[in-house]
């Protein structure tokens, strides 16, 4: 076991609890007091690890990830199941009634972009939340204003996609696919900051009194 | 008062206390306990409004911010205050020591892309910082694999840029930034999932085992 958490980085208490939740399977007894862990063990750790910590994943959310990535799932469900178990990125936002429209843009931008989105996705209500923030503050966006932002989206998930390539192992594509949608939407956001300084100062600096970079 | 809370949508106390902690001017006096309040009162307020709830911004950082919209600054300058007070989009991830090379990474992008960012902009350590988090976990990101990801997020800024033309007013300006920033980050992150969906759906569906959608 000190082997298995030199090699994941995983402290030994942390994957003793692991064990006792039953998100990792024991290792093969080799002598009372040691066990062998192959790397099937290291691989599922590192996932265990990665919806925990970096998902914001519950014990129970992980071991029905787990559950989903053990079952003979195609990589499309695969996928699906660790993206449905995160949080949504779109903060609390009172649920709609259907009426303020919302839920309808959504549907109007997903058929508009000839998208296949499940219809028990999270991911309609989350959009469909997010739609109803941005009408509080007066920033109405509808189904028209969001195709070019869309468009991008989609280049950006063809990117994304292209990273699991060549991957085969389950537990390797649900792990891939936590890292991409988690830790890369941080980088994006920032990315997209980046870019509007850069656009800003392109268009204004040097107008009006301002100096620039 | 009552007449800018109803307007604005923000209860009366909450108005006090902007009042009582120097983010809102007071009104005209017109009565002992009457005052008028004009048009330029109810845009403050809902910057205010804005920058505290939405980005999470603290009242010092809010005063800090309307200081500089109250500055015959330009429209870049404007930008870039309203957005150097946000919150990084990067959770907090040890400070990296220089040398793992994630900074250089960040310059070189920077360079590769020929973009303007202030050389005291704190997107560059957000960067740095969430390039950190993904080698952490076995993701080896630099400025070679972020390229196309950052020309889709200069496609992505000039349409955020487009919907700033036409808006003179600094604190309409600032007001805006802030929601185009905060509040479609998760819009953003929300189309990039859906497009990952849909993505998994054309390259996966059906195949392996995999019924689909």
């Amino acid at each position: 076991m000190s082997e298995l958490s030199r090699r994941s980085g995983v402290p030994v208490p942390t994957i003793k609890f692991y064990l006792r939740e039953g998100l990792l399977r024991p290792g093969r007894a080799t002598a009372s007091n040691q066990a062998e862990y192959e790397e099937e063990h290291l691989r599922r750790l590192r996932l265990v690890r990665a919806l925990i910590t970096l998902g914001g994943l519950s014990v129970a959310a992980t071991r029905e990830v787990l559950e989903a990535v053990g079952e003979p799932l195609g990589r499309y469900e695969t996928l699906g199941v660790t993206h449905y178990a995160l949080r949504s990125p779109v903060a609390a936002v009172p649920e709609g009634d259907g009426t303020d429209g919302s839920a309808a843009e959504v549907e109007r931008l997903v058929e508009r972009m000839g998208w296949t989105v499940t219809e028990q996705s999270p991911l309609r209500g989350a959009l469909a939340a997010g739609l109803r923030a941005l009408r509080g503050v007066g920033a109405d966006y509808g189904a028209e204003e969001l195709v070019p932002y869309a468009e991008l989206a989609a280049a950006t998930a063809r990117l994304d996609l292209d990273q699991l390539a060549g991957i085969e192992d389950r537990i390797d594509i649900a792990e891939r696919a936590l890292v991409l949608t988690v830790l890369m939407e941080p980088v994006l956001a920032t990315l997209r900051r980046m870019a509007q300084e850069n656009e800003a100062a392109l268009r204004y600096a040097g107008q009006d009194g301002g100096a620039g970079g």
